[in-house]
C-alpha cells in the first residue's frame, strides 16, 4: 500500500467530508485516519487524513484528480504528503547541551523519525556532542562583522543538505528575516518560559525575581516578531521559594527537552497547521 | 433549529463517514461537530456528531430515514439524542458532603446542565445541604434487615422522577445488581484512588502505607464487579512523606470534586460511549 | 496543652535555631513542626515553627521572654499567634459565583477553618447564595459617585464585624489605597491568569488569541500595583484549538476555584510569609 | 571550607534540633540547609543538615565529637558524608535505550553529578551507546545455566570499580538476594507504571486494557519483593483512547526518563532516606 497524509484548508461548506471521504472511497482508498476542526467564529474549515491507496495507483493522478473533481469546488489549500523518506531537520545549538543530547539521542534510538544531516553552531564547544552521534558539525561564528556572511553561509549549507525544517535547540542568535522566508513555518525554536510571560533574554531570572510557582517552556514557530510566533506546545513544572534561579534552570532543562521534541514530532508528522498566529494540532 | 447529538458504532468499513454525513447533507443538515474513532484492533468505528436541522424537519422522520437509508447497510448501532430538555440524575450520598456541594453549586449556577429531582441517602447527615438548594431528600437507611426493601423504594422514586442517570457521589453502600441492570452505563461512581490501584475500602490509608509520592481519583460507570467498570475520567495530585493520611483525604477531595463533575458533564453531553470495559471519550 | 504558631524574620545569622529550640525546650514546650528558609543571596532567614505549651503558662509571659531572650539579639520580626480562635473572612464578590459557592461550602464543611462573618458585593445577584448559607450579605454599589463613599462604607463594615482578613473572590472592582493600607498583605486576590501573562481584564480572551496550550489562574496579596503583588499559588490547565473562549473560562473556574482555596487555607493557617514582592510558603 | 551533609534518625525527642544545631555552632560551622520530619505516629524523627566546617576541622573529630556529644546522648542512626568525591553509579541495561541515552548525557553535561565506572548488559545491543561516551562497557548473558556465574561476576566488577549505588536503567532480569544484600537500599529501579498498579511484566499492556485515562511510572529502591521497595519518585501523563499501545510506551519512555532521572539525583545528593518500607526524601 502507500501512505498518504493530507492537509485541508479552507472555508466551511456544506458537504465537504462527505465528498472527501467519497473521493479516496472512489480511488480504492481506505481513510485511517481522519480528524477536522472548524472555526466557528471564523468560518473556517481544517482537515487531516490519513489513508491507504492502493501500490498501483499514482500519488501525481491522485493530486490532480483530487484538485479538480473536489479541492477546486470547496477552493480548498491543499498538501499531501507521501511518507517515503524521512524528513530532513537540521539543528542550530550555541553552547546550552541538554536539548541537543536529547534530540540526537531521539533520533538514534528511532523515537524522532527524522535525519539530521548537520549541526550548524556560533560556538565550536557542542562538537563533541556531534561526533559521538556522528553528525556533520559546521562552527559558524556570528559577530556584528560575520553576521551577513554566515547568514549566507546557512543559507547554502541548508541547501545543500536538502534541510526540510529546521529546530533551534537553544540557539542563542537572533534568525534573520531572509532564512524565516525561505523556510515559513518550517523553524521550531524552544523558549524556557511560559509564552507570553517572560520573553526575551534570561526568563528564568525574571521568573524568580516575580516570584511565581509555576514555570514552563514553549516550543513555538519562528516569525518575525521575537517569541511571537504560533505557539505549539507548552508545559510547566512547580517550583517553590526554595528553589535558586539554579534550580529553575534544572528543572527548566527538563521542561525544554519535553516540549521541544514533542513539538518536533508533531510537526514531523504533519500534525501541525498554522492558521493565523495559532497553530491546529491534530491529536 | 434543531440541535441533534448522534452515537454511532459498527464495524469499521470502507464509506461510513462519506454516507453519514452526506445523509444529513440531503436533509439540509448542518453537521457542527464531527469527530470519529477506528480501533484499529479489533476493526470498531466510533462515530460522535452533531447537527443542526431545519425546524421543520420531523425527527422521527430522520430517525426512521436514517435507520432505512444508512444505519441498516452498516449493521450500525446508533442513537439520536435531542437537546430539548437537560437531563435528570439522581444523587445518591452518605455522610462525605464535599462532591455533593460541588455538584449542587454546579447545577445552581449552570455549569452543570441536568436537573437534580432527588437526592437519596442512607444517612440523614446531609439533608442540611439539600434543603439549602431545595433540592428533595429522601432518607432510606440501609441495614441487612432493609436492604431489600430499600432497593425496592430506590427504584420506585427513580422511576417516579424520571430519572436518566444515578450519581454517586461518595454513596458509601454497594448498588445491587438490579439497579445496575435497571441503569446500564447510566451509574457514575466516584473511587477516591487512582485505580486499579486501591480498589475497595480506605484507599487513602492503603495510597499512605504504600508510601506513594501521588494520589489520584477515578470516575466511572458502575458495573457488576467492584470498582473495576469503565473508566471515565482520572486525575492525580502530587504528596510526599510530610503528608498525613489526613491531608491525603483533604488533597483527595479536591481530586474527586473536579473528577467526578468533569464524567458528569462528559455523559450529560453525550461524549461518552462504552465499548468492552473501557469508554471512548469525545472531546 | 497551648498550641501556638510563631513566624520568625531576621537577618541570617549563626545559632539563630539552637537559641529559638533551646527557648521553648526551657519552656516545657514540645516543638510540633519547625521548617526554616535562608535566603542566601540576600541573606536573609525565616521560621515557622508550630509548639505544644503547657496549660499553666502564659501566652503574654512567652511572648515578652521570647523577645527579652532571643528576638532582641537577633533584631527579629516575628508574630506568636494562638489557635484560640477562627480567623474572620470578609468575602467580595460581584457577579461570578463559582469561587463564592466554593468557599462556602468549603468552610460550611469545616476544609477552611475560618469564619465568613459578612458578604460584600456591588451587585445583588448573588444574594441567593449568602442566604444558602446563612450569611450576612451587603449590596454596595459602586459607581464613579458614590465611589468614595462606598469605600467608607466597606471600612465601617470590616471593622464592626472585626474582619482579619479579606478575600476577592472575582470581585470586579479595584480595591482602594486606603482599604490596602488598612490590611497589608491581608487582601487576597484570584487572577484568571498565569500571571505575569495576561493582566489586566478579559486575560481568557487574551489567552486564547494568543494560542496558548496552558491557561491558569494565580492567588495574590493586593498591593497598589495592579495584578502585581507577592504570588501565593498558582496552577495550570491544558487547552487546545478546539476549545472556546467558553471553554477556557469554564476550564479556568475550576483552576478559580481550586488556587484561590489553597492560597487562603495557606493565609489562615500562618503558612506564607511576605518579603520583598515575593512569598514564602510553608509546607 | 570543608562541606558535609548529615542525615540522622532517632526517636523523637525534646531537644534534639537545639542540641544538634549547638554542636555545630561551637564547631565553627555554618549549617546552611537543615530540615527535618518527625512522622508523629511512630514518634520517630528525621534530619538532613548541610554544614560548611572550617578547612582546618578534621572531618574524623567532628564524627566521634558528635557522635560522643549529641548521637549517644539521642541513640541516634546517623551518617555524615563529605563531598569530597562524586559517587561512582553502575548502570545495568538490556535492550532499551531510552534512559540509558538519558542518564548518559546527563553525568557528561553535568546535570548530574555522578561517575559511571561501567555498564553492565545481559545483552550486547547497547553496546553502541557506551562507546559514544566512552564507558566501559560488560556483556554477561544471563541465562538459566549461566546465572549464577554472571552473579559473580556482577558482583566482582562492582567491587572492582568501587561502585556506590546501582541503577537498573530497564534492566530485565530479577536481581539476587546477594546483591540487594550487599547494596542495601542502593539499588534503584525504574518501573514503567504507577505502582502499586500494574506491577510485574507489560505494564502499559495491562493499562491499555484496563482502559486508564492516566499512566506513570515509578522509581524506587529495590527489595526482595518484586516492585514492592520504597517508592523514591513517581509522576503522570494523560492518555486516552485515542492511543494506542505504541502510543503508551511512547509516552512513557519520557516519564521513565524524568522519573529515574530524579531519583539518582536524589540519591546521589543524600535528600533519601529510607523507613520502613517508604522514603522521606528531602527538598
Amino acid at each position: 500500500m502507500k501512505n498518504i497524509t493530507m492537509l485541508i484548508h479552507c472555508r466551511d461548506q456544506k458537504g465537504i467530508i462527505a465528498q472527501v471521504t467519497a473521493f479516496f472511497l472512489s480511488a480504492e482508498g481506505n481513510i485511517v485516519y481522519i480528524d477536522q476542526y472548524v472555526d466557528r467564529e471564523n468560518n473556517e474549515f481544517f482537515m487531516r487524513l490519513e489513508c491507504e491507496l492502493p501500490e498501483t495507483v499514482l500519488i501525481d493522478t491522485v493530486r490532480s484528480d483530487f484538485e479538480y473533481k473536489v479541492a477546486k469546488k470547496f477552493n480548498m489549500l491543499w498538501k499531501l504528503y507521501t511518507r517515503s523518506r524521512s524528513l530532513k531537520m537540521a539543528l542550530f545549538v550555541s553552547k546550552y547541551e541538554h536539548c541537543l543530547y536529547d534530540l540526537l539521542s531521539r533520533c538514534s534510538v528511532g523515537e524522532l523519525k527524522v535525519d539530521i544531516p548537520l549541526i550548524i553552531s556560533n560556538h565550536d564547544d557542542l562538537r563533541i556532542a556531534a561526533e559521538r552521534f556522528g553528525i556533520p558539525f559546521y562552527h559558524i561564528p556570528v559577530t556584528a562583522a560575520t553576521k551577513p556572511d554566515a547568514e549566507v553561509q546557512h543559507l547554502r549549507l541548508l541547501e545543500e543538505h536538502s534541510v526540510d525544517f529546521i529546530v533551534l535547540a537553544r540557539y542563542m542568535q537572533i534568525v534573520p528575516p531572509a532564512l524565516i522566508e525561505r523556510y515559513p513555518n518550517k523553524i521550531i525554536n524552544i523558549h524556557h518560559s511560559f509564552l507570553p510571560a517572560f520573553p526575551g533574554a534570561k526568563p528564568y531570572h525574571s521568573a524568580f525575581s516575580r516570584g511565581v510557582k509555576i514555570i514552563g517552556a514553549t516550543s513555538h514557530y519562528v516569525t518575525e516578531e521575537l517569541d511571537e510566533g504560533p505557539i505549539i506546545e507548552q508545559d510547566t513544572v512547580r517550583v517553590s521559594h526554595v528553589h535558586s534561579i539554579d534550580d529553575f534552570i534544572m528543572k527548566g532543562k527538563d521542561l525544554e527537552r519535553i516540549v521541544l521534541s514533542r513539538a518536533i514530532k508533531l510537526h514531523a508528522e504533519r500534525k501541525t497547521m498554522v492558521y493565523g498566529n495559532k497553530t491546529i494540532i491534530f491529536s
